[in-house]
Formats: C-alpha cells, sequence, structure tokens
C-alpha cells in the first residue's frame, strides 16, 4: 500500500499554484496577498495633533500662565497649512496637520479653551514634540507593509487602505468541480425507497472546498454510465476548472463508473496505508485537468479530504500555513488501529490536554465526524493505544 | 470612566437577537444552527453492506470452501429488495441493502468471484453480522443530530444532507452599518493634499463585521455637518438595519458630527477606562435602531470592535462562543500601563508561550496591528509589568 505521504505529494504536485488577480479592497477578506504592499506614503503622512487643543511653541510656555493670540483654527482636513508665527497659539484638532513653527500641542484641557480669532490662556508647560505624531512614526515612505503571503484579515485590509491601496494583488481562488457519483444516491428533500440514501458528499465536500479557501462548483447525481458520466464531465469542464474531485466509484466492486471513466484517462488508483480512506485516486484528466477520486463513504471521504486534498488547495492558493493546526494531546481510552494503516480518528480536544474519540473507526458513522472538534492520529506500525498515551491531534475549525 | 465591562454590557444588551431564517445547504456554511435538527430517518436507514462481496447467511458456511448459486446482483441502489434463499448468496456492492434472508456478506477477496447468474466459491467462513452495518448504527429515526447553537461546517452539512434536509433554519446574520466621518478623509487611490490621510476604518470594519457573521453595508465620507449626516443616514436606514457602528466624531474636538448628531438622539457618550479606546458611545437612535460610536483612530477603533461590538453581534446571532479564544502567556518584556485603564496590547504569541508586544501603546499604530496576532490586557489598576509575567492573551484568527 502506498504510504500516505506519497499519496500526499502526488496530490500536491498536481494541484497547480494559481494565478493571482486584482480585488478590491472590499472584497479581500480571508484572501492571500500575493506581492508584497509597499508604501507610497509614511503614516502619518505628516506631522500632527494626538490631541484637541492648541499649536505652540514650547518655547513660548516657558513661563505659565500665559496668553498668547489664536490666529487661525486648523480643523482635521485643513489643507492650506498656515505657519505659526512666534508667540502665538493655533486652535487644532486631533489628526489636523501640525502648522509649520509649531513643536508642540497642549492640550484644551490645560487651557481656558480660547476661540480662534481671539486668545488662548495656556496654563501648563509642554515639551517641544508633547501630543505631536512625527510622519513615519507607524509607516516610513517606500516600506513594505504587508508581505506577499498574509492572509487578509479587518487590520491588513484597513492597513492597505491607510497606504492608499484601492485594491490588491490575490492569489485567486482555486476553482473545484465536486463530482458525486452513485445510483443509490436520493436529493436531501426527496423521499428514499428501500436501499436508497440521501446525497450527502456533495454538499459536504463542496462545504469543505469553500472552507479551504476555493471556489466550489457542485455536480450531482453524475449518471453511472462511463459516457454519460464523461459526456458531463466535459460539459463541466467548459467552465475554467482547477481541479476535481469525485466522491464514490472507486471501490473494489462491480460498478466503478469513476474508476471505468479515469483508468485509462490519466488518473491512477491506489490503495492507501490509511484508515478511513484506503482507495484513493489522483491523475490529470487527459492531460488536461487535475482529478482526485475521493471514496464514497461520508467519513472517508471528509477525513481523505482533509489529509490530501485541503492542504494542497491552500498551498496552490499561497496559504502560509496549508496545514492543520497540530498539537499533542492524551488520549482518554484504549484504542485498536489495523497494522500497517496510519489511522485518523474522530474526536474531541478538552482544555486540560485530553482527546477522547467520538464514534468508533467505522466509515459510516458520519453523525459522530458531525461532533468531533478534532481528528487524531494513530501511527500505521501501532496497533494498541493505552489510554493517556499522546497522539497527534489536528484541530478543525469551530 | 466608566468600567469596560459595563459598557460591554450596555452595548450588547443594545444589540438585539436576530431571528431565523431557512438557506439551502449550499449557503448554511459557517452559519449558526436555530432549532434543533431531528432525523426523520435512521442511519444508515437499512441494513447494508460494508464490503463488495456476497450477501450470505453464515449457517450456509459452516464448511468452506463451499460453492454456492448466485441467483442475483444487488448494486448499491437496487430497489426491490431480492430476499435470499437459503443455501443461495446474492452479489452485493458496498451500501447495497442487505437481502431479507442474509445475515453476513463474505468480501470478494475470499471467493472466487463467480458471477451472478452462475455460481460463486467462497472459501473463507464468516460469522453473522460479518460486513454488515446495521440500521441505525449511526443514527436512530428520531433523534436529535445537530442542536441549535451548532456553527455549520463540511461535517454538519454532510451530515444534514445524509438525514434529508434540504435546507436549514439558521440565525440571521446581523446587518450592520458602518458609517465613516471626518473631513481629512480622502479614498484609497486617490492623491492626498497636505492635512488629509487615506480612509481605512470604513473598510477595515466592514471586515470586521463579517468577520464576526454579520453583513456589512460601508457608508464612506458621511458629511461633517450635522444636518447631512442625519439625512445621509436616514437615507441609509431605508434598508434593514440590526446595527449602525460609526468611528470618529466623538472626542473633545469642536468638530464632532457624531456626537454632534446624536447626542441628544438617544446615544450616550462616555469615557471608558481603557487605552486604546477611551472615548465611546452608544444607544438607540430616535428610539429606532442600535448605535455604537467606536474612536476614529484606526487602532482604538478596531481593538474597541473587538472588545464590544465582535462578542455583542455574535451574541446577537446565536453563536456558542462569543469571545476570542482566551490563553495565558508570559510577557516578553517590561511595560508600562496607565493607572485605572484596562490596556489593550497588540503581540504575536509564540509557540513556547511567549507574547511579544508588537509596536508601542500609540493608537495610532496601524501597522503594528497588522502584524499582530493577538492582543494581550493589562489589567486597569497594574501600572507596570515585568517581562516574565503572566497576561491574558486574546487571539485573532489568521
Amino acid at each position: 500500500m502506498r504510504p500516505v505521504e506519497e499519496h500526499a505529494a502526488a496530490v500536491a504536485a498536481l494541484i497547480r499554484a494559481t494565478g493571482t488577480e486584482t480585488v478590491a479592497l472590499a472584497r479581500a477578506r480571508g484572501r492571500v496577498l500575493a506581492a508584497d504592499l509597499a508604501s507610497p506614503v509614511s503614516l502619518p503622512p505628516f506631522d500632527n495633533s494626538a490631541m484637541d487643543g492648541y499649536a505652540v511653541r514650547a518655547a513660548d510656555l516657558a513661563s505659565t500662565p500665559v496668553t498668547l493670540p489664536v490666529p487661525e483654527d486648523v480643523p482635521a482636513g485643513r489643507v492650506d497649512g498656515p505657519p505659526l508665527a512666534p508667540g502665538t497659539a493655533h486652535r487644532i484638532m486631533t489628526g489636523a496637520a501640525l502648522p509649520d513653527g509649531a513643536d508642540a500641542v497642549v492640550q484644551v484641557e490645560w487651557t481656558d479653551g480660547g476661540l480662534p480669532g481671539d486668545a488662548v490662556r495656556v496654563d501648563r508647560h509642554v515639551e517641544a514634540g508633547q501630543s505631536v505624531r512625527r510622519a513615519g512614526d507607524d509607516v516610513v515612505a517606500g516600506q513594505v507593509v504587508l508581505t506577499a503571503g498574509t492572509v487578509l484579515g479587518p487590520a491588513q485590509i484597513g492597513l492597505a487602505a491607510a497606504v492608499g491601496a484601492p485594491e490588491l494583488t490575490v492569489h485567486r481562488r482555486p476553482r473545484v468541480l465536486v463530482l458525486s457519483t452513485g445510483s443509490e444516491l436520493v436529493a436531501p428533500g426527496q423521499p428514499l425507497r428501500h436501499g436508497q440514501i440521501h446525497e450527502s458528499n456533495g454538499p459536504m465536500l463542496a462545504a469543505a472546498v469553500e472552507d479551504a479557501g476555493g471556489e466550489a462548483r457542485l455536480l450531482r447525481f453524475v449518471p453511472d454510465d462511463v459516457d454519460e458520466f464523461l459526456t458531463t464531465l466535459e460539459a463541466a469542464l467548459a467552465e475554467p476548472t482547477d481541479l476535481v474531485v469525485t466522491s464514490g466509484g472507486v471501490s473494489a466492486g462491480a460498478y466503478e463508473v469513476v474508476k471505468d471513466a479515469f483508468a485509462t484517462r490519466g488518473i491512477t488508483f491506489t490503495k492507501v496505508a490509511m484508515q478511513p480512506g484506503m482507495p484513493q485516486g489522483a491523475g490529470r484528466y487527459a492531460d488536461r485537468v487535475a482529478v482526485v477520486t475521493l471514496p464514497g463513504n461520508p467519513v472517508s471521504s471528509l477525513v481523505s479530504f482533509e489529509v490530501f486534498v485541503r492542504p494542497a488547495l491552500r498551498r496552490a492558493a499561497g496559504h502560509p500555513h496549508p496545514d492543520r493546526a497540530r498539537v499533542w494531546a492524551r488520549v482518554a481510552e484504549d484504542l485498536r488501529s489495523p497494522d500497517g494503516r496510519r489511522q485518523f480518528r474522530r474526536g474531541r480536544l478538552d482544555l486540560d490536554g485530553t482527546v477522547t474519540p467520538v464514534g468508533g473507526a467505522g466509515s459510516h458513522l458520519l453523525a459522530a465526524l458531525a461532533h468531533a472538534d478534532c481528528l487524531f492520529v494513530v501511527p500505521a506500525e501501532v496497533t494498541e493505544v493505552a489510554a493517556g498515551s499522546e497522539v497527534e491531534v489536528w484541530l478543525l475549525d469551530g
């Protein structure tokens, strides 16, 4: 059987780096910056007042109280920059440019609040530089403020706006076509006959693709006939597609449309040394588009997606941390695991560093998966894990 | 000055619980379930095969090898359920319903692979129940599979689909109108004159609202004249709005449009005992819509959003964990903090449990905030923190 790392590397090699695109700030949240962003301006762009008060020369306040004429009013945004003559004070608001000739701001609370056109009595001395934010304190013009690979959250978007960038160059989201096959499948909301189940892998994997930062397109109930399957696939590939992810149709059975359609068209089917998720496939369909085939059991499907597809998609989209956060924790109960297969169990992680298995090893136990907040790993060569042993835990979101 | 908790409680009380809405599974990712979801079916809905192989009666395999006729082929999805007569085997595929009369499945690898209409030689005995997944193993009909308050990720969406739910009842996302004021502000992409800066709070706070699970609508460059401000606001409130968030216009200056417009219309302006973020306001505008006014410095604005607005929005939207994850860590350097004000510093948290301050305490240091991955807290009564002391750390995403 193929080691997990080997198949992971094959999938990663298959999914090519996406290109870049330019998006408005309002659309940039959660995206990954594709190029360093240098600031054309300093931040602050000019010396400005940190307080509401009066712009002064500190030397004029050598002895206080002192009364100074207030020739000008400088609200934030005043652009004509009236200079300050010695022996005077301009009223100034927080964020307004410090007038030429001024070297400090005295806050309004330390004055009698005299109005522009009149005079102000200043009661306290200030040092040169007091309540002044210097140009370039935060950012110097030319400085790279965000490096390629940064994930854009509110603060990063705010910083980009502050340096004047109305849009950003980001990695394009991988476009993923999700196909589900299986003649036993019925859409949720439709009644079941005996032998039928509701189709769940499609919406589940589409959500997993979006969670990983991709754009998912979902094609459900693709026909189980090879020719119809290929016709449906070709029609869907008319839209640009970076990856096709299928689920089901890959095991040892007599009706395995995914395997039958793809085995002679560039996709290699292998058994991977893991549980769940042994039957895997990957390759380039007709030399054109990356394909990853996941097993059909929901738990196998989502665990395989976590192990192989998610990190590859995030890497292709330039994400600085393609893998799930991993920690070590003590397992709460004794466990068994098959020899020679890496087992991925579902669990819940407690604050005290204990991981409790949720549900058994069965690959059909979707409710258990939905109540887990982590996966944990039993190495391939380990067949018994005693309660209290440390295991590697992959943290799932939320 | 008002304690942080008191203002946080006032903001939380102001933002009412949003109603519920029904969304298709494809739109449910990241939403919070508003009602328990009970399954009308069991999962699996019927006993089914865990393997590709042959449905048999274990009693017929008392001695092996044994050759049995194969009257029927049961692929997954076959709905007419052919019963199994004693002394025969039906070929069966993974997921297909176990025929009445069968009590086990023998996997194809343990047989000669005989075809339907012919016979199969079975080489190994199996116990009753082997390779059979029992109806109800995962979920019993009537069972609540997802409880109200669950955040919907891929596994939860998969489970909802599996139990047949085509759509889910979720909490409506809070609709937040973000306003920015200030005559010094210029749109990113436009040139700056001396005294002007690029507007950054609007896109930053809109991204923060979306990050918190809200729907943001951004109104930038709202006029600094009170009448024009109110006219613009009233026009925007024609669309349903759960909360108005403003930034700027609330300090002690002479031109504070937000304060001037709102102080007589239901909003209370207070000084909160924190740094940054002292000038805060909250109330119900004209008895109609919740308003929170944040200070205008970008760092003050985003930190105040984190402390007051984000948890209130998430609570209103039914989120089970409204607050940021919090941990304790040792601070890497000596720090000072003003007496009587809770200080929120920006930091980076290392894997070894050390938090390193990023940038100083200045509320204009946006670049530093954009390079932080956490906030950490210096309590109000603490004025000096020695390197190595433990501080509470709030983990920011990404």
